[in-house]
């Protein structure tokens, strides 16, 4: 039995995180305290991905709660420090919707609040092991019941949600039915989601897979190294369009070129049915230094600019289908969800 | 009068090179005495770039000539010795190209060697002139006499030629005009080339620039931030595939589906006419610490394996022309080289 990794969790009035920065060397749990240490935990990455996103939305109206009654805050006060919660990462749907989701309990009182922001947890857990299924079951049905070489993108295993995960979440389901021969995941920069998370997360797994650049998924897919790619979403609109870590776009269109399936794996929690399309999805874009700089070391000329948005999104005529924890949904023969 | 930049020269019996591992941060120029020495500065890229690697092999032979004559080398043995120079890094064609350019001369004498060499260097120069003036010619008898927001991989200037650079000559051509709104530079992971070279040539020629994740291309194109692509070749063959640093594919790929020009610029001498397609194009495979390490600092699984080509191939369906020193092949049409 491999150990499981919790990546948030509700512990003695605190929200214990793994801190995700630090890995794949160190693992070291942070317990937050106020909204102030939640809040900068979400925007430096400490904690990310989509669903888990949601769940620390969730518990974090505990911990205002609890901050309210310690220091006397007003509901006001209150009011404006879970908006700021809410609007701490502007592109993951799922952070405000895990708020909004428990926001209407603090009537009922903070514990509440905390059960139903653990049945959130408890949810999405559940979830993820609907979403491997559902996910395996289609690649199966496609592309026949034999090993598998798989490419993902950014991490969206256990460290993104609070079980198996949403694309990883399929491969280790894949994985478990001896399914996968090879998984090639993108380093994904700027913040190397791949190499540090979804590589640790796969080697605790045993699964067996390559680390490559990003530039070089399109050689991979093109060159018939690939049967399908994965990756999850941090926001999808109704007609399918799917906002995801930076480079997800250009996964696909190889993945388009090279007609092979291109899968988008997310909770329901993710899609945005208020919103028609793409064109919608307000993007986050993030500061220079995670480009010009690495591991503190000064890769580029004194001041110099970037261009670094943390999503892109990948238009619907190039996804093959969206995988939730209910169904399938068929992009490409026109389905919306 | 902006600085000009050598990356390298033959001066006082040895090859000056700018050493491009130091750059951005340290400008060091490194002497030359040895093949063995040539030979590493080549595998740990402190010289590189199809054009220069060209010349380094052509000056690679006098450094032979006057090692075997001081060392009392046979034949056989200068000729194992520039054999291994021409084969250390197997994709680039320039660099076997530059060494059978002036090996018959090695009867004549080392200073016919020399001569020749310099030349090769001198003709390189004259070479981006002519294709910087044939690509912006073609740019803006395509896209209009207008700024343009123009996208580049890796480092195709001075840096990497004897010259103002390939697809970077064409840039700063276009400057020259006053036709560059924006340069977006890859910054082309592994090596970094775009941020620690594109970015550092561009700021000398004062030329407004940004630096991008190589994932964010394809967000950058296809949003329309982006007139057109343009990059180099390592090797380009008859029907117009073309191998290029990592990650010019996906570059292509959105361009075709964006609908833009893309653009591969090189001189004659990187124009494979012996092979037909990209197929027969070998390429390099280089280690895994290039992906699991950054800047000495690990960032991956211990044990972490990776899939990391230097290069690929770019197919001629996805390059709408090639441009070199003599003219405009215009491949998506239909034109061969």
């Amino acid at each position: 039995m491999l150990a499981e990794i919790k990546s948030i969790q509700w512990r003695d009035n605190a929200i214990v995180l793994i801190d995700q920065t630090l890995l794949p060397i160190i693992e070291k749990n942070i317990e937050v305290h106020s909204l102030e240490q939640l809040r900068d935990s979400i925007v430096r990455l400490a904690v990310r991905g989509a669903p888990a996103l949601g769940v620390a939305g969730a518990f974090g109206v505990v911990l205002a709660l609890d901050q309210a009654r310690a220091s006397g805050w007003s509901d006001d006060r209150l009011a404006t420090e879970i908006d700021a919660l809410r609007d701490a990462r502007p592109t993951a749907v799922n952070l405000a919707w895990g708020v909004n989701q428990v926001r209407p309990l603090i009537s009922q009182g903070r514990d509440a609040v905390l059960k139903a922001a653990q049945q959130l947890a408890e949810d999405d857990r559940l979830a993820n092991l609907a979403m491997g299924n559902n996910g395996a079951d289609w690649l199966v049905k496609k592309l026949g019941d034999r090993p598998l070489n798989l490419l993902t993108h950014c991490n969206t295993g256990s460290l993104a949600t609070t079980g198996t995960g949403t694309a990883l979440g399929v491969i280790k389901e894949l994985a478990k039915r001896g399914k996968i021969q090879e998984v090639f995941a993108d380093e994904t920069r700027p913040l190397l989601q791949g190499s540090r998370l979804t590589a640790w997360e796969l080697s605790k797994a045993e699964i067996p897979y390559r680390i490559q650049p990003d530039a070089a998924a399109a050689m991979a897919i093109l060159g018939g190294k690939v049967d399908a790619a994965l990756i999850g979403a941090d926001r999808i609109a109704k007609n399918g369009d799917s906002a995801n870590k930076i480079g997800s776009l250009g996964v696909a269109l190889a993945c388009h070129i090279a007609k092979i399936p291109f899968l988008v794996v997310a909770p329901e929690s993710t899609v945005d049915r208020s919103i028609k399309d793409g064109s919608q999805i307000h993007i986050e874009i993030r500061g220079d230094e995670e480009i010009t700089h690495i591991a503190g070391k000064q890769m580029a000329p004194d001041g110099a600019k970037t261009f670094n948005p943390a999503f892109d999104v990948t238009p619907a005529r190039f996804i093959t289908a969206v995988i939730t924890e209910l169904r399938a949904y068929e992009i490409e023969a026109g389905e919306s969800l």
